[in-house]
């Protein structure tokens, strides 16, 4: 799927940020994309980008009225649908990272229909994948992977093509989960697709690319859990990457939604190069990113300088220190070919 | 899905015995449930039972026809609509493994609903799953895995029911295939399942039993399979298998469907081990199944009594030579407690 830029922030009346979650992530990493919000009365989330009308953000060249809020339970509350009956109206595209699709909603799906616009639903893929293949195909890769889910996957893949696009690596991020997909206007929501074909459909999110170019790959779940392990080996074998980063969340004590304990990051490390070697003999460790928010810099730098020396790899907190050790580590281990 | 039984067997007019593979599987392990068959002009599969009418089927009890046949492209062929509209009339069920869904033909969809008849589509789940847990539950669990796909990870499980029954344990064949479904009566397609479900599905397929109970649970692909790896560990989670057997096929140069050698039975078992230890810490192999029908008699004993040797393990041919020796093992290994 590819949704057209730039976009329009629908932020309905959502009752708090947390709801606004993938608003928030979009505005983060894609600021030259969010022209503008549209919120509902009593909306107690803000992106901080100018409040436009429809008619002002068509004028300004939305193309896209993004809705990246959710409800609990993942419906499209019924007094949002005419906001988004009038965007159409108005000439735009809507996507959405709802669990219920906007086509499903009569309405909604006329007035595509009667104005000639596309609807995105970046939680379903309507995309037909070839089971993966496995061969080897040109092109650099690197894969985040983690200890657990939501572990800064997808933010230290963001992070790493911004610092390596600095550095002048031709590097391009790529979604494999909903925020991902928004972020990138492209990708596929990884853990939505049917199971015999999820290295398929890896393989065509990060496809044979120029032998120096980097495709950043966002990880979806563990390896170690026992929910979404599976989606993990799918992801990594249809990644076939050179690289990988170890994410992780130090303060947590079992692993999300589930009673087991966190696996360590040398478990982590080594079953990722033992299964990884099925489609990339050379699969290597180049760092690992840890989400130190709950710990004060003191005590990160010690986590993280304790770290790095014990698995011998550039170990940083992405979003407070950085990704350059990881990205020098990257230039080392992968010259240039002459 | 639960399908009523027993079977009417439909075999259209397939032009060869491998395109009715499936209904072969059903009528070789469920005898009892193939009253019949229903075959069209030039149809060149043959059950060996009897060739009835509708009105004789009826009369005889079947409940369910039984589409386990397939064509070039997985359709349905437009001159199989109107007999499959018959039976529907005529007050059957419809049961297809076609990669077409029944209900997407309108004169079906419109039978089945006038005359109040399910229709199933075994490569289909429309069930909702939760997400996995791996939470431990009780009851014992054999998984079949492989060093590929169509290793006989199947025919061993149903095998495995049979030999554990004759020797007086309570065991029940779970079915996670298409052809497996229609030989229970009930199960999941897991490559069919959304991604995120796979292991979620499986704790549903082999859900908590009594102590004493086996779960004999049906293999699929290979974790050394770069297509369908993801299903075959989400399902090695979901299962929490206590044993495990390795199923093989001696003579494959490369895994089907693309270019990468077979892993060797030992990798199989220590990753099966590594793996399998997320959500049961005792996992252990209990004996090797290898199809041997390349092989000459003496050939095929010699290769099982090197294989048993080399894994201190009772190795077997289920078609050939039985699984006595593996219920043996198993009989040994989890004695039933006082």
């Amino acid at each position: 799927m590819q949704i057209a830029t730039p976009y329009l922030m629908f932020l309905g009346d959502v009752p708090d940020r947390l709801a606004a979650k993938t608003a928030y992530g979009i505005a983060d990493w894609r600021p030259e994309w969010c022209i503008g919000q549209i919120r509902m009365e009593g909306c107690a989330a803000d992106l901080g980008i100018p409040d436009l009308s429809l008619a002002e953000a068509v004028e300004k060249g939305c193309r896209t009225m993004v809705v990246g809020v959710v409800n609990a339970g993942g419906t499209l509350p019924k007094h949002w649908v005419s906001g988004i009956v009038a965007a159409l109206d108005a000439g735009l595209d809507v996507a959405s990272g709802l669990h219920v699709r906007l086509g499903s909603i009569p309405e909604i799906a006329e007035a595509a229909r009667a104005n000639g616009r596309q609807l995105h639903d970046v939680r379903h893929s309507d995309e037909t994948f070839a089971t993966g293949k496995g061969t080897r195909r040109p092109g650099r890769r690197l894969l985040t992977v983690g200890t657990d889910c939501s572990a800064g996957k997808k933010y230290a893949a963001l992070a790493l093509e911004r610092g390596m696009r600095e550095r002048g690596f031709d590097a391009d991020f790529r979604a494999t989960g909903q925020t991902g997909v928004f972020i990138s206007g492209r990708g596929v929501a990884i853990d939505a697709v049917v199971a015999d074909f999820i290295s398929g459909a890896v393989e065509w999110i990060a496809p044979a690319a120029d032998p120096e170019h980097w495709d950043l790959i966002e990880g979806q779940g563990s390896l170690f859990h026992p929910s979404f392990a599976g989606v993990s080996l799918g992801l990594l074998h249809g990644a076939q990457p050179d690289a990988f980063v170890i994410c992780h969340e130090p303060t947590r004590t079992t692993m999300r939604g589930v009673e087991h304990p966190l696996p360590s990051i040398a478990d982590v490390i080594a079953l990722t190069i033992t299964c990884g070697r099925l489609t990339n003999p050379g699969i290597r460790p180049v760092g690992i990113a840890v989400n130190t928010q709950a710990l004060d810099e003191a005590e990160a730098r010690r986590l993280l300088d304790a770290l790095g020396k014990e698995h011998d790899l550039p170990a940083t907190d992405p979003v407070r220190f950085g990704v350059a050790g990881i990205v020098d580590r990257i230039a080392a281990e992968f010259p240039v070919k002459a």
